[in-house]
This record gives C-alpha cells, structure tokens and sequence, in this order.
C-alpha cells in the first residue's frame, strides 16, 4: 500500500503535560502519546510520531515540528482536520505538508530555537501567568547580553545540562544568543544544533544570576572549563520556555 | 480613625471563577469575595469592596474598577502591594489610587466597555482557547456593522438581557458598538452606560446569528419593538467577553 509521510508543524500549552516524549502508563499526559494515538488508529497499528525537540513537562511550543508516515495518499489539509479533531484543546497542528519519504523531524538535520520569556516583576500578569518565569530582583541587562557572547559557537555544554551520560558527546553549537527586555519583559532566544536535557533552562537561570549580580560575568566560561553544573545558575521554570523555531537545512 | 477610599484596577481571569460576586458559602470562587476577604482582614472586620460591573462566571476583565475604604492612611502602592501578595495569580491589582471619600465603584455614573472576541474557526489557536469563542460558520461583517448601528443610542434592552424584574427599568443609552474583523479574530466592542444580566452575551450571539444569515437584519429593531428574549440570538459563551474599560464621568 502506498504511503505517505507529512510533517506537522504544531503548538501546543505545555502546562497540564509530562513533556512532549511518550512515556508508558502515562500516554495521555505526554503529546508524542496523543498524536500517537491518533496516527495509530489511522493506520490501524501502532505508528510512531516522531518530534525535532523532546520539549521537557510544562514546556510550551509554538512551532514543534514533526513527522508522521500515514498509509494512502491523503491530502496534507485532510491530515492536518483529521489530528485537529481528535487532539484537545491544548495542541494543535498548525500546518501538515507531504515531505520526502526520508524525512524524519528528529534525526534530520535541523537548528532549533527555544525562546524564554521572564516578566521582572514578582507577580506575573494576570493572562500571561503560564507563559512567563516572573523574577524580582533586578538585572543589569548588558552583563547578560555579554554573557550571551560567551554563549555562541562551539563549546561543551556538559556543566549547563542535567544528567548527560560521559560516553555521548554534549558539545554543541550555539548560532545565536540573543537577550533583550522590551517593556517589563526580558527574552532570551537561544538558536542552536542541539540542546542537552535542561540546558536552556539552565543557561537562562545562569544569565539571571549574572545579571543580578549573584555570579560573575566569567562565570559562563568557568562552566565551559570546568562541565560542572554546580558551578552554574539555577534552572528557571519550565513555564516560561517555548519551542519557537525549527528549520531544516539545505 | 482616619479612614482612606481606594479606587483599585483590576484584571482577572474569569475561567475559574463564579463571577464576580460574593455568594454565600463559595467566597473564595468569585473575585469580590477574594478582595473582600483581604480588605476584611486589613480592617479587622467585615469589609465590602464594590464593583463597577458584576461580571458573570467565566468573564474576564482587564480593567475591572472597584472601591474600598479601609482604616488608616496606607499609601495607594501599599495598598496594592497587600492585595497583590494575597491575591491568587488569576487576579491582580494593576493599579490603585485615592480617591474621594464619597466615590463609589459601581453607584457613582460610569461608562462600561465590554469587549467580546471570536475566533473565526472552529477550532481556537491554543495559547487562546480560554479567551475567545471559536465560531465556525462564515460571517458577513457588513450585517454585523449594520446591525451595531441599530443598536447605538437609547433603547429599552429587556429583549436582550436574561430575567430583568418587570418593574426595573431596562432602558440604556449605547454609545458605541463596534464591531470589526483582524486576521482571524471578529471584535465586538459596547460601550454603555450600563448593561443588564446576560446583555453583551445576547447582543453578540445575536449579531453573530445575523452575520451568517440566520437571522435578517431587521432582528435588533424587532427585538426592542418586543422586548423578547426569544427574537434574539443565543447567549453567547463567557469564555470570549473581558470587560475592558471603566471610565467616570468629567
């Protein structure tokens, strides 16, 4: 039979799930369980959802891709009605296209951007509360912009992550690092190949601590030196990280 | 002891709330008896904190305007400083003054701005889905501006409310209703100088049933004519009304 592969473009409101990676027991809680579920029951067999980023609980995205291999030849508009209909409210596939048969979301090549937002004031604003990190202390926000120098190109990013095995290598490239506040939010955008478990997360709580004064500005490079997490920042909240961007290479 | 009348701003998220009005036993559901129980443990005794409009459950307000008067001479960031450390994350105080003594939030003459949004489609985008309702049916937006039209000025709104007593009167001045499409959103926008129960829900229900052609566009004129409640178009849901605007008189 022939069959089709379609990559899916989807948001979705990480706050009431366990991640995007399907987990046994708990397939509802995750998003890779509920598009899963739906793929599977199309195909009448158990058919895999395969996403760029392996977003952590409570993490957003506003542009998550993924890739689906569906049996016949439906229209990328009738895949995109058929996932809408039966995922909640809480995600969505905002685009479906036929791709190459070859294409996989993950293992394809792709540059990914996590953008985070942190609302400098104690208490959050009403209609943005899930959405934002909110942080009192004050920042002084060109120490983070240097910082975020520091941050780009090609380092060993083992002392911004959480629990990466010795044998995998955890050297990364980052693109771009880019901090500014616009109103009474500062947005950290970070592009890169490949991020480790946690490290926007970390590299956000490390710039925070930078900016109010907690670490010096030489911490980000004491991390590269040394790998050691203990000699980083905190890690913020999931709640104020989005999955904004994925693009594929040429 | 000196007392001090505070005019507070107010933005809440209505999804989990029963409205704004205190009601016996379920206090802490709606948005009043959040703030009243705070202003009653700042005084040390009962203490009302009035609304300018009794939102409904499930209605938002970005600019909720209320007043209370409470013991001493605490300045206007204090007091919104206290209100803001006890209040949950779905309610906050933007903004508070003094004001004077005899200002009432709700009894001293004001204009009212509702603002009511709808997705045009039937699934809602996702950071979204609590704030607007998703409407499906394509839509005229010219017979909806007319229908705005019919609706400005001074006309008896019993047709358009849910259980008004017959010996109230149901007679309000709108001074402007609006209503314009951006992107994928269709924006109602009343300002009056009051609202009965139900009214801005019923007035958009009705405008949507006549831009996509269930109802003519002579319904608004037959609904003052009979004031009727069943001429007029559904009630539409809480989820997409915010009252947005308070504004007093010169």
């Amino acid at each position: 039979m022939k069959q089709t592969n379609y990559k899916l473009t989807l948001s979705y409101d990480g706050t009431g799930f366990k991640g995007w990676q399907k987990q046994p027991g708990t397939e509802a809680d995750t998003i890779q369980g509920r598009l899963e579920a739906i793929a599977s029951k199309l195909n009448g067999r158990e058919t895999a959802v395969n996403g760029a980023g392996r977003t952590d609980a409570g993490v957003h995205a506003t542009c998550q891709t993924a890739n689906v291999i569906l049996d016949g030849e439906r229209t990328a508009a009738e895949v995109a009605e058929l996932f809408n209909r039966y995922l909640p409210e809480t995600v969505s596939v905002d685009r479906a296209e036929v791709c190459a048969p070859d294409f996989h979301a993950r293992l394809s090549k792709s540059r990914k951007t996590y953008t985070y937002y942190v609302y400098l004031s104690e208490k959050p604003p009403v209609f943005r509360r899930k959405y934002v990190y909110a942080y009192g202390k004050p920042l002084d926000i060109n120490k983070i912009k240097k910082a975020c120098e520091k941050l780009e190109g090609v380092h060993d990013f083992r002392g911004f992550a959480t629990a990466v095995p010795k044998k995998k290598s955890s050297v990364r490239t980052i693109f771009e690092a880019r901090a500014q506040i616009e109103g009474d939010t500062l947005t950290v955008k970070l592009t890169a190949d490949g991020f480790l478990y946690n490290e926007v997360r970390i590299i956000v709580g490390t710039l925070l601590s930078i900016g109010c004064g907690e670490l010096d500005e030489n911490a980000v490079n004491r991390v590269f030196e040394s790998g050691d997490r203990s000699e980083a920042g905190f890690t913020a909240p999931a709640r104020g990280l989005f999955l904004t961007d994925v693009s594929y290479g040429e």
